[in-house]
């Protein structure tokens, strides 16, 4: 296995305990917080991750496999944990995120993918011709940047609170830098 | 207790095990590396957060509350961790910040701070009067500003390796918005 992918699958393997770690033991108004409007929150951040993990990483991993760039990926919807988690604790959502992860992992592991595979290209709806390598890549960058997102969610609260501290503190100065 | 002080107590008491999760069984290479030139990796945050632990936050509280304006704080030296942290295993820092923190989190529990207390004065090297509440909230915030750092560092591997995705992945659009 190539020495990237390794290590992708060890950062894909981390996430799901360390949001645990964080989250599951605050208080509900800290995990429930925004940053305003109809912006994200911690809850939302990871019915997303678990709505992705279900529909999109290795759903294309296959189809890239499969079909190459003959067939054209499903869109992602962006709000698709919406209705998904309607009616389930951020308990329960970390536990199925835990759970999919793990086993979208043991799926990638066992195909043992090869220099070859990861050249391998699919059609995105959107970007065009992409490989199997952006693909696993940007799995990884994915989970980083909503890791990122929450940092930023969690700081909100503190924008006034921390006074003339705001100089020193990076995270007060992100607007973010996506839609996500 | 005030909601505010117990969301932030319930925050810093998340953050060791979080990082532990993410970052205690990552391979070397991910922990060390870093955002080029002499920027910080992984390793060198966890430092960071020990030394302030030790040398920041409740030292600094207490001296509001025993001295209030009187006493200026000692300057925080940013880069306090290179020395403490030589020859030290990363599972030996995270180690030490759990325990390190965990102590200071109950000495913060048994002063029992009230509303009066929040609003007691102390005297910043560099910013001039700040407030006990003041300093409770960046405590949080701080964790935060380099839990965002980490994502961009473990980011940072992935520029170029995502291809076109690159325009959906906020963390990678991020140039930080501080020296730390």
């Amino acid at each position: 296995m190539e020495q990237p992918l390794q290590h992708t699958i060890a950062l894909l393997g981390r996430t799901p305990a360390s949001l645990d770690a964080f989250l599951r033991e605050l208080p509900e108004p800290l995990t429930r917080q925004n940053e305003g409007g109809d912006t994200w929150s911690a809850y939302d951040i990871v019915g997303h991750l678990v709505y992705a993990e279900r529909t999109d990483w290795m759903p294309r991993a296959k189809m890239i496999l499969e079909f190459g760039e003959t067939r054209t990926f499903e869109k992602f919807d962006r709000l698709g944990q919406v209705k998904e988690s309607q009616g389930k604790s951020l308990g329960q959502l970390l536990d199925a995120f835990a759970r999919v992860r793990a086993a979208n992992l043991n799926e990638l592991r066992a195909l043992n993918l090869q220099k070859e595979d990861l050249n391998r290209r699919g059609q995105h709806p959107s970007l065009g011709v992409v490989t199997l390598a952006q693909l696993l890549a940007t799995w990884a960058a994915h989970d980083l940047t909503h890791l990122h997102q929450l940092s930023r969610i969690m700081a909100h609260q503190y924008r006034e609170a921390v006074g003339p501290w705001s100089a020193y503190l990076g995270v007060l100065k992100c607007a973010g830098h996506s839609s996500s």
